[in-house]
């Protein structure tokens, strides 16, 4: 028989990957044994961290996904598609260590491609491509990363990306503001309310390296070393910098004293403001007045009680030239008994248990992420750049989060969305079944714009039916009685009330659809609007 | 600067690819010229055969999702969605010729796998992998073909279907009857009503080849002859069958006698039952017991008007096993000066002009296909097979059918969904262009689900503003005068009715919201059902 692994909470990753986490050894051989060999000798599976989705889960998901694309549209956004794969020139050099992860397509004579790693050096192609000077967009597609998949917490090789961006020439701030207070709608809108976004500035981050005494050359490096911080202590993250990244021990401590702070924007400005390192770095100062700027516009947007200015947030990638931001929740730490955990974890691979790598053991990391990257669109336009800004939702995080939280209450969520199943009742000599009547009462049903089944079978008694009508979440049945409809009446029966005695009411074959449509008004029908109002709800 | 070729009608293959089009020697190099050349000294332009989709044709495209969406839904489907890359050996010897056309991904390191090349492979892979006896799903997302591509007809690498597919085990016949009134029910419901469905019967087609003398090992060979008559004439297919595929000739011609008939079902059907040739035939009995039985469902369904039944349909794929149809429309056929046509673009190649290929000169084929396919899942699962039967739409081919009827309608369409633009009116001395205020506004009205945009600028004109609201679409302006904001009034003033004289209204700031929905509801605004509409009603 054909066992397949149905996976229930799986999310990937948000603005950008978690490093790729240190696998146990020989996982990959030991998982084949949960799956078997199919008709010809092979494995019947997904690719590795690919899923299929279905049932509630897609349902869960469009909700969140019609959420966020309502969200946008109120902000103005307008929505393109562009291709899965592209030129792999476009890519190269966009996302400095990560670039390993990037899936090729086979040479197979033709032009070199790869499978898009973001939506955002795509949409900044599509800017460049198009000499469009200013655009509000959304893109809700799938990327591709050869990470080493955690499904379980999201971390997947294929997932989701919801983003949207603001391009164009802008006063300082004030798209930025707004992407802000998209990030903070976004997530309250899906019942989230329990996130800090923490925010950063490059500019105030570059100048920090600066002022303590990093060379030019080594503030990426550095950087990148600071980006660890939420998964790692000072102390790790200070010996990458003094051993790994050679830099002096006073400078990581100088360093140090900065990351440490956070609190309200203005707040850690007026730290900031006063500190004497800082007070002759040009790029700080800059940041620090955006900043000043910022906290004014975020104050008449209500969004400042989700903010914390901390600088620690570092953001792998190379292209973000401004603020950065990214959206945490309790979800987003790794358990407090990790250690534990891992311990458990290295045992049952020795025991020839299947373990799905790091997962257990990490955060489900940054929910949502973003910030401002005003040089990319001038890296495919002869420098003729545009200032983007933008934020990313990593729906599938979302998802296991409010997955998590609202089991119980999805449970009765039907996930096909049919409303009336159209039956026969009868028997005795000459009865047919009455496959045709069906046929014909659900087509009217259909013209109607009514959602409506009926079986599949010449003939089939009133249980089977009445099975089928069940399993397919259908709120009326409509009966075709051989005696009643043979002299032009049809039964309407409110389904789900168990065996409640009551035979329905009689109508007409010409009052149907209008009896129908009346059932149904007074009913909740619509499984997607149920789980949105459920999610907002939560 | 950079230029970039916008492509306005596109549209990809349907259920099969075109046979790859034999395209004009030393094309591709004479593309490039059109493309420039990016900072990086690359070019930058999507790869080969996918492009970008924005603006008023991705509204058109999703009010096409949409109504299918609806469709499926009626009809009780359930959506899943599957990984863009299979398994390599999933993918394996199911597309026959066309398994060349399988984009792989470059091994590195791990499994093998390969972009999916329909929806309905992955559809019986998920099928076997969670055991399922039966479901109806319907599946919206692209496929990959390293086809030729034909850019203006809508050949393209990377495409959309819209399947919908009933898998399990049913009585005869019916649910192959509700695909076909899903078919024609798709297409009426997004405009297009001069189409025809041809029929066929794969056991049918089978029988009479076999009746007609050709050897079981040669017959999918002849049938894929037979395939290319709605491209080539008579002559042409029997040239191919007798030279290249080695049949004697009165085999051709007996073969050309029958497919050669077609007309309703019935009519069909009263020839093929008085043949001669077919009396003794088990395959061919057997396919015309099920087309009797098929022609009284259609006519419960009524749709009987749109069908053909034409002998000379065959349909590429490998894997059906029954019934088989597909829906042409007049833009489906060659255009009838093709060989001009041709003639033309063979110039201008010399002359160093751009040519898309065979583009110009080929129909844009099927606009939706399928059929029964009840051993591909079997394939999967130790020959455990569940029935299929399902139906494929070809979006982009639709879309550029009902782009080039509406094109003057579809110009009224906004591309964004902004409704109300906030802005402010002022000067003189202290005059700070109220953006703080403007931001105020504008949150209360996406508090309240109001599509709302504001310019991003500190102080802008009346007049830029007044533009910059025509842009994105807006029905309404929201305007704050400096005085009369100041005592707590705003100015609402429809847009779109040129320079009336007309002040607006002037209200309260707490009356603002329910005054600006209730002037909403008064206007169409939803640009989404205005195209499905427009579309529904042409």
């Amino acid at each position: 028989m054909t066992i397949y692994r149905s996976m229930s909470t799986t999310t990937p990753v948000a603005g950008e990957p978690a490093p790729p986490a240190k696998a146990p050894a020989a996982k990959q051989g030991k998982k084949n044994n949960k799956k078997s060999k199919g008709a010809n000798d092979f494995l019947l599976k997904t690719p590795k961290g690919t899923k299929d989705w279905a049932d509630k889960d897609m349902i869960i998901r469009d909700a969140i996904f019609g959420s966020l694309t309502a969200l946008f549209k109120k902000h103005g956004g307008m929505t393109i598609d562009t291709p899965v794969f592209e030129l792999r020139e476009i890519l190269t050099g966009k996302y400095g260590e990560d670039s390993k992860l990037i899936y090729n397509l086979e040479d197979q004579g033709g032009e070199l491609t790869s499978l898009r790693y973001d939506l955002t050096v795509p949409f900044a192609r599509f800017v460049a491509c198009n000499s469009i000077s200013s655009i509000k967009r959304y893109h809700i597609a799938k990327v591709y990363r050869r990470d080493q998949p955690a499904m379980t917490k999201g971390r997947m090789r294929e997932f989701y990306q919801c983003d949207f961006d603001v391009a164009g020439n802008y006063d300082m701030m004030v798209p930025d503001a707004e992407i802000l207070t998209v990030l903070c709608e976004g997530l309250t809108g899906l019942g989230i309310t329990d996130f800090k976004v923490k925010l950063n500035h490059r500019k105030i981050l570059d100048g920090i390296f600066q002022a303590c005494g990093v060379k030019e050359e080594d503030v990426r490096k550095v950087s990148s070393a600071v980006d660890k911080l939420d998964k790692l202590p000072w102390a790790a993250v200070k010996k990458e910098m003094c051993v790994d990244k050679n830099q002096p021990e006073e400078v990581a401590d100088k360093i140090g004293d900065f990351v440490k702070l956070k609190g309200s924007i203005r707040e850690v400005l007026s730290m900031l403001e006063t500190n004497d390192l800082l007070k002759t770095n040009e790029s700080a100062q800059k940041g620090i007045q955006e900043m000043l700027i910022l906290a004014d516009y975020v104050d008449a947007f209500g969004v400042d009680e989700f903010l914390s200015f901390d600088l620690s947030l570092a953001r792998g990638l190379d292209y973000y030239t401004g603020l950065i931001y990214e959206a945490v929740t309790s979800a987003s730490a790794p358990p407090e008994n990790a250690s534990e955990l891992k311990e458990k974890a290295k045992k049952s691979v020795k025991e020839g248990d299947e373990v799905e790598d790091a997962s257990e053991f990490v955060g489900v990391g940054s929910i949502a992420a973003g910030g401002r990257y005003d040089n990319l669109v001038g890296m495919f336009s002869n420098g003729k750049s545009i200032p983007c800004v933008g934020i990313s939702f990593g729906v599938e995080r979302i998802f296991s989060i409010i997955k998590a939280r609202a089991a119980k209450e999805l449970d009765s969520v039907s996930s096909s969305h049919t409303d009336v199943y159209v039956m026969a009742f009868g028997g005795g000599e000459g009865w047919d079944g009455y496959l045709k009547e069906r046929m014909a009462v659900t087509n009217k049903l259909w013209k109607q714009g009514i959602n409506a089944e009926y079986l599949y079978k010449t003939k089939a008694n009133i249980r089977k039916q009445f099975d089928a009508a069940e399993k397919a979440g259908a709120k009326l049945a409509v009966i075709l009685g051989k005696q009643e409809y043979s002299e032009g009446k049809l039964r309407i029966k409110v389904l789900g009330q168990g065996d409640d005695g009551d035979d329905g009411e009689l109508v007409s074959e010409e009052g149907l659809t209008a009896a129908i449509e009346k059932k149904l008004a007074e009913l909740d029908t619509d499984g997607l609007n149920q789980v949105t109002r459920l999610i907002r709800g939560l």
